[in-house]
Parts: structure tokens; sequence; C-alpha cells
């Protein structure tokens, strides 16, 4: 063990050098720190160093370089087979800092975390919930979980990759949950936003005339989850704006003009199939919300 | 036939006064014009007549009363019913206008647009995009389409409906396809945001402390409908930004950790398997909105 890097040398790692990677050093460069590098193939640093980071010739030695390290690979098996051998071979000695901002699931963060604990490294797990140029920028979103002691420590440092840096808790998988449940309605309504581009476009309407419309269906989603949410936390659905019966009707036109144009509805139909085993329970006139307790009961 | 009615008299009248007539009504009374209502059942007019409207004894009084009538019912067999004797009983005589803001089909609208031509009667079709108490106000979205000059004629009085009073086009159709569009995303994005909620809710985390962050996914689906749109429409889907093999990765990690927890994942493996027929076609570096493509060939 040399000699212990402290915070205040202002130096930082990362490992990883995709798409993803390559933001997160390049923000710390943006941000004034020394940074060092290291990717399994070489060369995709190469615009990395001209900017001034240090290519370190192995993983170890890019990890010795700085106090804390931050990791970007393409899942959890990326990064046990990187971090493995490291922590191993002693190279997070001296109260060195690891950083997983590698997505994957839940259960993947906090087997990390216990693989951490049992290698003595303070750890702290992160998803980065911004598409790659908003990195670095007031307005990155990353979320934390895990070592909160850690979290506080390096909240500062941490702010240059995302100015909206939040700590969720000290379950390491909480970070992965919230990226997944954000992912989740993310990808849902990236299919409702294409299909109806194809709904609108068989009657030739075209997809740039009906997206300026699409944005105030956007702009009322929000203050929706948030009523939602109230309902699902307090298991009450009072379907005071809208109610099953309406929407379930009103999907059933949707379903039928989409058919008659030849469209796939199979993802609409079993928005269908949830919304109606709530109306069959007797729901009709209860809140969208009710259709948690049908998603709850696969 | 009795004197021709001109707007000028600036007196309306609303036939159908369910949540929708109602407000619809009300709107018009609150900007000052003389309205004459009318609803199968006696009674849902009341607090209207309260507030100065007139309940006309007859479907057909309530149209002779006014230039124009705004009909709003449950859906295109009950506006039938109601207007079909009208028509036959040449109550819409002397140029009276007919707008129709109930929701159905394009195809009754286009319907509706052929039996008022051959009726002799100005119609306009339309489709209200806000809940009832946005009705009225300045942001609320009013779509028309049909006889353009009865929009021209009209358009500062159907203004009192909904400040965003918008024009599409000739084909009577056109309203209900940018409605039945809207609706689609919108059913699709309230089902993601529904098992965003189960799927934080099964590890702990409450959907209030979760809604805000949903927030931060719709404020980015603008401007990728507007990037998506311009794809769809150049049959081009270059990905830039994501790509879908990165993203049904992404995908299987939502999945794997929804069925691990035991919820309905109905939606999304539908979305995963139009998304996976993209890839499966050697598209998995294109764009999201490449999945287009797969909607149109159910
Ligand atoms: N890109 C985005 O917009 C975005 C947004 C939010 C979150 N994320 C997350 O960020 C992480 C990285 O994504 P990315 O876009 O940067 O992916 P990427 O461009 O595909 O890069 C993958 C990285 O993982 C490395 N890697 C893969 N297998 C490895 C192994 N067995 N050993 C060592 N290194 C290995 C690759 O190294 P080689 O160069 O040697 O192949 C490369 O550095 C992912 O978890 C992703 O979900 C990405
Ligand atoms: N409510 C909303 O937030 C909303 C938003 C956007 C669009 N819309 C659309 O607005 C339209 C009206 O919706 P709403 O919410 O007002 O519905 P509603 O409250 O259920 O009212 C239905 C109306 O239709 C009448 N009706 C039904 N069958 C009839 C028949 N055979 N003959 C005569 N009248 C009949 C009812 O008269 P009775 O009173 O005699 O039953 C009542 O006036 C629908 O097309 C809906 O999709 C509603």
């Amino acid at each position: 063990m040399t000699t212990l890097p402290s915070k205040k040398t202002e130096t930082v790692s990362v490992i990883g050098l995709g798409n993803m990677g390559r933001a997160l050093a390049g923000a710390f460069l943006a941000a004034g720190y020394a940074t060092t590098i290291w990717n399994r193939t070489a060369g995709r640093g190469d615009e990395l160093v001209a900017r001034g980071a240090v290519h370190a010739p192995s993983a170890a030695e890019a990890v010795r370089a700085s106090a804390l390290t931050v990791v970007s690979l393409v899942d959890y098996d990326a990064a046990e087979a990187v971090l493995g051998p490291l922590a191993q071979a002693g190279a997070f000695g001296g109260g060195r800092v690891l950083v997983n901002l590698t997505s994957d699931t839940p259960e993947r963060s906090r087997s990390a975390a216990v693989w951490a604990a049992e290698h003595g490294i303070p750890y702290l797990d992160g998803s980065v919930l911004v598409p790659t140029p908003v990195v670095g920028t007031a307005e990155a979103l990353v979320l934390y979980s895990g070592d909160r002691a850690v979290f506080a420590e390096y909240e500062d440092v941490l702010r240059a990759l995302g100015g909206r840096a939040e700590f969720l808790g000290e379950d390491a998988g909480l970070a992965a949950v919230y990226d997944l449940a954000m992912l989740d309605f993310f990808y849902t309504a990236m299919s409702g936003l294409v299909h109806a581009f194809a709904l609108a476009g068989a009657d030739g309407v075209k997809a740039v005339e009906l997206a300026p419309f699409l944005d105030t269906i956007s702009s009322i989603l929000p203050p929706l989850a948030g009523a939602m949410a109230g309902h699902v936390d307090a298991g009450s659905h009072p379907g005071t704006l809208g109610n099953l019966a309406m929407e379930t009707a009103g999907i059933d036109h949707i379903l039928h003009t989409a058919r008659r144009r030849g469209l796939d509805v199979t993802v609409l139909e079993a928005v269908r199939t949830i919304a109606g085993r709530s109306v069959g329970k007797g729901y009709g006139g209860d809140d969208w919300s009710r259709t948690v307790d049908e998603v709850r009961t696969a």
C-alpha cells in the first residue's frame, strides 16, 4: 500500500469507456478534475487523452491513481469480470471508494454491495438517468444508493457528472429500482408514441403534424402521476376526473379503429385486458390507478 | 321556416348534458352567450338553468332556437338517434349549423358528414381533448374538421369552449383521427405509469416517492416525439441517441425484475416483442422509431 489518496488531491478514475463512460470521464475533465481512465479495448479513450486524461496501463493502476473510481460497463457480468480481480489484488486498499454507475437489476446491485463490504470497499451504486449528451450538465439526473457516508463525502465531486445527484437510501438496490421503474414508464410511453404515429399515419396524417399535439398529453401526465401516486399509496381510487368504464370504452374505439387499419394492437390489447379485469371486479367507477391491483397479481 | 337566425344574435344551443355537455354549455354561459339546452333525461340542466340557460321542451326546439347547435352525446349511435329525426323534420333549416363534439371513430364522423351533406346541414366534427374542468379555459384544446366555412364563421364563438381551437382539414374524420392517436399514446403511457408504481412498490418505494422522478421522463418525451416524427415521415431511423439493441437489453432487465416480483408483464412483453422483431430484421442499430414498421404490419 502506498500513501492514502485523499479527496483533496481531486483526482478521479473512470473504468469503462463506452458511450456513457466517455461522457462521464469527459464531464470530470470539464469540471477540472485530473482524470485517469481505463478501458478493456484500447483506443476508445484517445479523445479524452487529447483533452488531458491519463490512460492507465491496467485497471488496477487506474484504481490506485485516485481515491474515487467510477465504473460504467455494459452490465454487472462485465463489472464483476473487471472488479473481482482488482479487489482480490487489493487495488481498493487505503479506503478507496467505488461508485458503480453500470445499469442492471436491483439484485445485482445488492450483491455487488455485499461483495464490496466483504472486501472492505466503500461502495455506492448508481444509475445515470439521462442520455450521454446531457451528462455533466445541471439538468443531468443521477441517482445513488448504498453507503451514505460515501455520498456525503463525494457528493460535490459527483455533481460534476450530473447536477441533479440524489441519494435514495442505504439499500444499494434503490438506484436500480428507480431506474427500472422510470425506464418501465419510458419504454411503454415510447411504444404508445410510435403507435400513435402509425394510427394517424394510416389516415394520411404526417407524424410531424401529430407530434405537437402529443406534447399536450405529455404535459398532463405529471399531474396525473401525482394524483395516481396518492391513490396507489392510499389504496383508494376515487374516479373523480375519469373512470375506468369511460376509459375502457375509449380504448375500445382506438382498438376498433387500429384493427380496421391492420395495425398491431398487442400492446393496447394488453392494457385493455388489465383495465377490463378491474371493471369486471366492479371498479368501473374508479380511477385508472385502480389497475395497479391487477398489475400486482399477474 | 321562421326567420333565419344569424350568428349576430349570439345565441347557441347545446344538446346532451352529460359531464361534457354541461361543461360546454357552462362555458358558453360564462362567455355571455344566450344558451339553449336540451337533454334526453330531464333535470341534468337544472344548474345551467339557474345560471340563465333556457331548457327547450324538445331537441327540435333547441335546434331552432339558435344558428349554432353543439352536440355532445355518449357516442354516434346516440347522436344518430337524436339528430336523425331532427333532420327529417327540417329543424336545421335556414342554414343552421351543426357542430358535433361527440367522440367516436373517424368512420362514424365521416358518415355523419355525408349524412349532414345529404340534408343540407353545414357540419363540423370535433373532439374535446381536455377533461371537463379545463373546458372553457384558454388552455382547452378542441380539434375540428369538416366544413372549413363553418369553422371560419364560428371560430370566435367556439373559442368560448376552448381557447386552443384548431381546424385540421376538410376530412370530417380528422378530429377523431387526432383524438384517437392522442388517446392511444395517453392510455399506453398511463399503463406505464401504473406499472412503474407497481414495480417500485414491490421493493418498498412509495408511489409518491417515485412520482417526481417520473416527471423527468414525461419532460423528455416531447423532444423525442419530435425527433421520432421526423424519422417516421422520412422512413429513416438513425440510432444516434439510442438504439434498439441497447433498448431491448434494458427492457429485458425490467421484464426480468418485474417477473421475479410476480407482476403482470403482458404490456411490456408486447412492447419487447415488437422491438425484438425490428432487431431480428437487422435494425438493432436503429432508433426506437424503427418499430413503427412492425406496428404497421400486424
Ligand atoms: N449510453 C447511454 O445513453 C446510457 C444511458 C443511461 C445508462 N447507461 C448505462 O451505462 C452503462 C454503459 O453503457 P454504454 O452506453 O457506455 O455501453 P457501451 O457503449 O456498449 O460500452 C460498454 C462498455 O462495457 C465494456 N465491457 C463490456 N464487456 C466487458 C468485459 N467483459 N470486460 C470489460 N469491459 C467490458 C466495453 O468495453 P470494450 O470497449 O472493451 O468493449 C465498454 O467500455 C450501461 O449499463 C448502460 O445501461 C447508458
Ligand atoms: N367527460 C370527459 O372528460 C370527456 C372528455 C373528452 C371527451 N368526452 C366525450 O364527450 C362525449 C360525452 O361524454 P360525457 O362525459 O358527457 O358522457 P356522459 O356523462 O356519460 O353523458 C352521456 C350523454 O349522452 C346522452 N345519451 C346517451 N345515449 C343517448 C340516447 N340514446 N339518446 C339521447 N341521449 C343519449 C346522455 O343522456 P341521458 O342524460 O339522458 O342519459 C348524456 O347526455 C363522449 O363522446 C365522450 O367521449 C368526454
